[in-house]
């Protein structure tokens, strides 16, 4: 298994010439874990004292919206209740209940791991998707491989650089409405942050097409995002890009997954709820991603969690 | 939603006077959500300057341990690959891969709601089983309500503690051996603390029938934690207790799954993999989990971490 | 397990005294099993020389039309490709490839077993449903108990009746034109028949809002039919009744469900694909359905067909 | 979507020169459907009068033997019960229950679609795998090409011709045994037939491990069998062949697999219950299985019968 960062594979690596992968550790995503030693130091933004904890994650039902190529979504099922096994006489007062979770991978707030997207049939670092693509899964660049996240992140509020409540179904977030945003908040986007887009689109959760209609990050905003080298990406919408759209460059839908996993080995994580993250204008804080170790996965259900400092 | 902590259900409080969920908002599990507006600080465990992260999530696969009751336990499902998508004349060079999960709640590395157990068929707070047990899963009690999980974590390293490498299968932690822990790893366990046991079991993870066989915590040591306050506790072991034993004062099995969940509101984590945590005699720690929001599920897998500040 | 006949339950007689289900074994419906001798001989349709057999089956995928209270519905996973496993040098030449299946019971082409309809929480024949609803499903009355059922299928075409194409949508089914139906198409209904009812919707089966818009069959002739003492019905619909009209009699929706599987003991089966049937004016046949062993289940996919003998 | 017999297929057909499929209609497996229209009748074996029925499925529970590479086999779990919607004044007094299944197509009593099994990556026909595998399953020779299946049925009972009780685990039944067989019961394998080959192995249903030891059905016998041009055929035990075993010849586990079904166009017909049809020494039947139409999968649980004319 190989640990990697963000900010090695910043833009302007060209795909056949991918950095190595051993070289690339950074600040923000060393773990330790039984099989491998460590010998490194990870420098965390500060996070003591009083903070707020502000929960990222969208709730999980049957009804939340789902692209039809994700169908049929997510579904839980509570087949095992108290009332079955109560028998105080023989097996005391506890009673036991539980259930099943049918979901895929890429239903609710979630992150894609590198080996979801593929450019010409080469993952990230040329890694040919022939040989790590089979029954199992993904052996190599697969969700397992993703460390948790625990690195500074950075807000963009799009509608309010704009001026609106939200932004409207379609729309595409520029490079210029993402410079407007750090230009405002004063904020500085740097190698192996975490940035998160708001659209406002996540208010309609609850209303499925409305969602699944929201606006979405320009190609040209991503690649901008892919140059400062960050470690990841993510938005209050269902695929980062906006959905329907051919890029006339690259010829192909959904071109922010392109620029950013298959040729920057940068994570995008979908569906964030980032309203009240935005009320609070919290626009740094720390971001913590803990995507589970589903072995072969091409990506994971997480709940991204932002503490923010107590303001002195 | 009713978010609480782990401490104003301490010890003693008897089960038809629970102390009322409004008043037991503590430090380390306060949540900002966009439903939920908030007047409140959370003083969090120092996390600054460099600090190492510890993963303490098992991998999941479809070999893994899983408990009879909680099969079929865990599978996934590659079924979306690259090569079916490519048609790069049309399409250009962007492919996508995906794939289904399907889990019990209580597979692998996982948290338990308090909705997960009964006594007497009442959830933790005297809540009746009977009003919130349905179709849709629990509508109190279940996993959205959990908290994201940001507070002092303490490792109890009990094998090291009476010199041996791992415990013996069917062996149950005593409050001795726990109180021993404290006293030569020099910590005390305070209110809101989640409190993790190592038995060493971990390492037999790939091993199902020794894995399963392996030991638990004693009710007498559940009971001990549960006076202290804690807010959640977890182990290196399929189900905390010791399978197969019925306690002969509560007359059940699990009977720390009865102290804890139900009577204490206390969370249990369990399948932990805490081995290079005491390699690194790391007892005292940022302890994050993040359990996923499936309305109405009776718990969630989950990657907790640990963050270890940088020795001085 | 009881195998138990269509007619010894026919209309009339009160729920509270239902006739025993020992004395109730009929023609078409015997079955020989390991557990089970038998000392009766079973008289089926004459089906000898040449016949044609219909499949009265719809296709099953993703995008089938699915009530919403049975979704996720319906998917296929395909996950082990025949390229995973070919290793000619060590294997040899054979390969294998394999998916996994996820339906609800009701999804498609399927059977309701007795089970799945209770009246004021009583099944057919007065069993409670709090003895015999559970963890592994139901005790009694699941689908394991519908032995393999070859008997006289008759069609009534209500169309072809009426003189329309297709049934419109909201449209119920009177017993006048049930007997319409039999007058023109010179049938009689008997005891132990199997008797599906054409609408014309199964043609909508590509569209599912219009599918799931379309037409039903009456209380009223529900009623009628259970009075003959069938042994099953079926209709080229999603719920045999008109969905989302409440009787004004029962006071409930799928007035059907309740008069025939709960107070008659009679069988349902949705979803078939009734078309080339009637364009055969096959009105009578050998039907054989055979319901799979899914132990505790409320229901089972089925792939009915009819054995039409060729006309003299 | 092309109808095919058995019996055109027969053995000594090369694989690089398979017979068309459009010539090989045969007796037994004529299906009309709304897409196809037909202008042959299907001489089916008399099944008139009094007969009895044999039920040939294994009940379905999640603890059945399942093969390793077919886990997580089979789960069947009930979340709606009649209690959860049960609202009388304002519902009626119907209430309505059902739950999911979650199955791999290989679990309990089964057939094999064609496109499970490839020879050299050519799946029966000569058809490339590359062509026909992808995302939504196989596009060709997949379940639903499976016609209902009404032929004459063949059981050879060879622990009787043999004079023993059940087949010892591990033995492969030869050709001298099926010859044995079908002398001293006094029937001849007949083109377009589905033959059943009993081993005993059937009784051992709940008792797993001993199940999966159990005997098979040798190279040789599947051999000869193909080449008697048999529709199907069939057996009481996991996988017809012998499991663990390599073929010297063909160099591969599962030879029968490669012949039947990748060589011949033969399907296999797993994990049948075989007891009371032999113990009714009911050799020649009317043989009836329905697979599933679960577009584009290899395979289908099903529930076979068995027809058996009354003795004069």
């Amino acid at each position: 298994m190989t640990y990697r960062g963000g900010t090695g594979a910043a833009g302007g690596v060209p795909l056949d010439q991918p950095e190595p992968l051993t070289s690339r550790l950074v600040e923000g995503d060393l773990v330790i874990s039984p099989e491998r030693p460590t010998d490194a130091w990870v420098n965390l933004p500060a996070v003591s004292g009083s903070s707020l904890i502000f929960d990222l994650e969208q709730p999980r039902t049957t009804d939340m919206p789902i692209l039809p190529v994700h169908r049929p979504g997510y579904a839980y099922f509570l087949y095992r209740r108290h009332v079955d096994n109560y028998e105080p006489a023989t097996l005391g007062p506890r009673t036991s209940a539980s259930g099943v979770i049918i979901c895929m991978e890429h239903s609710g707030t979630h992150i894609d791991a590198l080996c979801h997207q593929a450019d010409d049939l080469k993952l990230f670092g040329g890694v040919s998707v022939a040989e790590v693509e089979g029954t199992a899964g993904f052996t190599k660049l697969a969700v397992e491989e993703i460390p948790p996240i625990v690195t500074r992140g950075v807000l963009l509020d799009v509608p309010r650089a704009l001026g609106v409540d939200t932004l409207d179904p379609g729309y595409a977030v520029t490079i210029h409405d993402v410079e407007t945003c750090c230009t405002r908040q004063g904020v500085e986007i740097q190698r192996g942050d975490v940035v998160l887009v708001r659209t406002g689109n996540g208010r309609f959760w609850s209303d499925p097409p409305r969602y699944l209609a929201g606006p979405g990050v320009s190609a040209g905003a991503s690649a901008w995002l892919a140059a400062k080298g960050v470690l990841a990406v993510g938005a209050d919408n269902m695929a980062w890009d906006v959905l329907g759209v051919v890029d006339p460059d690259l010829g192909c839908h959904l071109p922010g997954h392109l620029i950013l996993l298959a040729r920057h080995g940068i994570y995008i994580i979908e569906n964030l709820q980032l309203e009240a993250l935005a009320n609070a204008c919290a626009y740094q804080f720390t971001f913590v991603c803990t995507p589970l170790k589903f072995v072969g996965a091409t990506g994971s259900p997480v709940r991204p969690i932002a503490l923010v400092p107590r303001l002195p």
